[in-house]
């Protein structure tokens, strides 16, 4: 492990704190920025350092960024790498945010600018995921940089992956998101299968979920599905539209996509009767309407396969 | 774990010899026999008995069945259980093949006649699966019946799911197929979109199974997505069987399949273009067709995430 | 014009009334027959004779069948020729009711084996269609009888269409009603958006009737989707029973049908969501709530296309 | 009839010179300008006059343009309107392309600038469907420029609609052609169906065409459909580009559109697999791949329903 890189980090939200939180109680020397100080403040515990101004930030080898939008990310880039070129400038920036394809190069073109090297880097798995020590990277930019971070990332959690140049990781990361809305559907239209039959919601998945088709996904989506709580992870609104980016890259790279086109419809069904302000795995409601079935939560403990 | 109890097994197939052989190994007393008696033979070493009637494994407590079809199932159960009545009989048969409801009930049936006790078992996974320590059971049939046998199920794997009376679990194995139908072919829409947008397939599907979405499922069929070694594990047609078991059961009980109706429609798509005779995963070549792609074997060793 | 040729009918039902009655205004000699023999005798002011028994119409030339049920067709031909090998018999039964592929072949068994020529012989339209004397049929069998039957069934119409031997004229029916529910989904689709862009339905349903895309099905549907007045002249339910027929003739002859296949899902929906009792156009109530529009009759007087 | 109506025309290719041959020999005062002189010519014999410079339709009362793509139509009506101001301008320009709902919007601000109306009124038919006297046009704009402009609308053919303000009529287009290539696909999968089933594809056309669901689309595609014919009308890759039109209104206005989602992925992969350069008709022949039947030309007379 290179000790000496000193690590900096933008942003302490629910994820971005329990990445830094990794890399911090891993040993790093990591120098944290959030917008309100206060909520980053406990990971001095771990050992990191919370700094007052992002232009301190400057001088860190590699600089990551995990942030809520895309304006957010060109805000605080542009300040923390506003004097980078008198006082010292980090060797790459590593954005782990969830951004666009065209954000990310023009981020990029930015940062070449100033000589400093670029990568996307999204994730796969949510906070919990993140506490349980199964988030994973997936890396495109230049094959030197991701060597050089690759043990930082692989610190934060269950490995990387390194899928070639420029934003190649974003479309990467879409197709994820793809998967993700094309398999809970089918898993509603299982499950709701399944209920209709006559088994209870919770023993079919306890099946599907040790079975060769279960994953971390349908694992930690089951207590929603059983027990019918659906707090928001991820809105209906924000599926759809990861969703349209997997088929505009399908219609940019004359790409049919039949199974992802069938899905982003229902999910504008979704939202057109009015199911968009809950979690996406709210398609079993609908799913379970569409097959003129009463769902009730069964009121059973089960697990996420993550606490 | 109740020792004395002694098992019986009708089948060493390459599933049905692997699963008796970690029984065997566990510590079980059990009689095995196989058509071709030679197969069953090297059992021995791990402990189990090898048989030269079927008729000997009437008096065993519990009776399980693996073998290729319904015909043999009826057969096998008929001569071994012909002299039940008098000398003996199993407590209970637990049948394991993939056979259909109708073929499950009507055993039902007659072992209800008989005074047996019987479990619908089917698995989820291939025999490397087994291997590996990860095959899974979906049980219906008397509760009681199921705690008895769990023991012995878990034994041979990771474990099992009651989800209740009759053939329930055969349904449970349906749906399971129908989202291993919309998996792979969602899978090869998005792994065609990420090599056409520039990933190695390998490389993006590193990234996918180390993810949230990743599945022993996707994991096994990488070696065949990357390299194009399309050897039959499974046939296009058997899979368009069971979606169409799984469309039959969602008219049975009006439950809309939107997506799993297309996948159905894109297996008989393939069946038509003459894919039949290769693996399912050939979905992949179809869809690269589909896309203007010519796919070229990567040559690059890949993990199958079991061996 | 074959005129000596004697016509028996049985089934004055509101669709049997109507095309008996055309046959009775050109001319010919026809003898009904009708369970509720009042209902038929209005028939006599065209020139229709209207016959006590079933048995009367055993020595007609053609015997046409138009009645409700396979039940109904089966219980009316084997009382009409009961006494058939007797007294004379049918050269042909012309069988005109919507009936199932196998009960159409085993019609045929039975009156082969009395030697009495069958032709089946579904028709396109409803009442009002006949009315408009734009009726058409689709027939099957021996070719010899159609050119015989022909001028009776182009006298009931716009035409008919011989299409081969056996029940092949049943398969062109159960195709035509695959057409007519992907039509008509596809129809919702683009009105609800049409009406979402700011189009009242009746001068975009206008332009599209009066477009290359209009047909009758399209224009006689008109009233209902401006007017939202759903009597039923079609069930969701049967619909769906066709699209089902279609869906197995295509499992049958190997052939995928990606947007019937899609179709008989969002039928399904339909009736999970409770929408079973009034016409199948009420598949645009739910293509506007997937789609967030409350909609409103217009109130316009819009054509139907017939009348 | 608003006799002294002057008539302005510009483009002569093979549907304006059909339409403007139309309003000559109805008697109109027209004057017409075409890019290459000769071709338009022979409208002479028709009564129209010919003109040799753009700039002497500047002072036609209503002025029609019909030309190829958006950057004509600006093209043409900058020249014929450059001196618009000085000596007179035209009541109205009646756009009667295939151009965009934003090409369309600019051309009215660009015109509402120099105070003249501007009808968008996109047609429906091809070269044959005018010449059998059978074009419609859906209207948008100014309710009192399409109340002066109906006549001579009307005159061209079948009628006219008007759907409203503004682009509408753009949008109903678009509604109509989504329209035409989900009834392409559908007709191809059920004629496959008939076919395979044993029917010849001529006789199955026939009643389908004389059916209620017989449109004019159906009857002038059936000639390809029989012979098959496909010398290019539309190409896939417009027909696609439609679909998209339709789809991304559907996004616009929140409207989930099943079916034309999935025809959109159709002719994606139709193009995928090379067949781009002949007609969208030859959706019949992927169609028949996919069943796994080999096409024959049937080579039958058959009607388009138009000559």
């Amino acid at each position: 492990m290179p000790t000496p890189t000193k690590l900096g980090w933008i942003g302490a939200g629910r994820m971005g704190y329990a990445m830094a939180e990794r890399l911090a109680k891993g040993g790093c020397d990591i120098a944290v920025w959030n917008r309100t100080r206060e909520k980053a403040l406990p990971l001095e515990k771990s050992g990191a350092k919370v700094v007052n101004q992002l232009e301190e930030l400057s001088t860190r080898d590699i600089l990551f960024v995990m942030v809520a939008t895309y304006d957010d990310v060109k805000e605080v880039l542009a300040r923390a790498l506003a004097s980078a070129s008198k006082g010292g400038k980090p060797k790459m920036v590593v954005e782990c945010s969830s951004i666009s394809l065209e954000g990310s190069a023009e981020l990029r073109r930015m940062l070449k600018g100033k000589g400093i090297a670029y990568l996307a880097a999204p994730v796969s798995g949510n906070a919990k995921v993140i506490k349980a020590g199964k988030l994973t990277f997936v890396v495109s930019g230049p094959r030197h940089a991701y060597d050089e971070a690759r043990p930082y990332l692989d610190m934060m959690g269950a490995g990387s992956s390194y899928v070639g140049e420029g934003e190649l990781s974003r479309i990467a990361k879409i197709c994820h998101n793809v998967m993700l809305g094309v398999v809970i559907q089918n898993l509603c239209e299982i499950t709701v299968l399944a209920e209709k039959a006559g088994m209870p919601r919770h023993a079919f998945l306890d099946f599907l979920n040790k079975s060769v088709m279960g994953s971390m996904f349908t694992r930690y989506k089951t207590p929603a599905l059983v027990n019918l709580d659906f707090h928001v992870t991820f809105t209906p609104k924000l599926l759809r539209k990861d969703l349209d980016l997997g088929l505009d890259a399908g219609r940019r790279f004359d790409v049919p996509m039949p199974l992802s086109s069938l899905t982003r419809d229902l999910l504008q069904q979704m939202i057109g009767r009015g199911m968009s302000e809950q979690d996406f795995s709210t398609l079993l409601l609908m799913q379970a309407q569409n097959a003129g079935l009463k769902l009730e939560p069964e009121d059973v403990p089960v697990s996420d396969g993550l606490s």
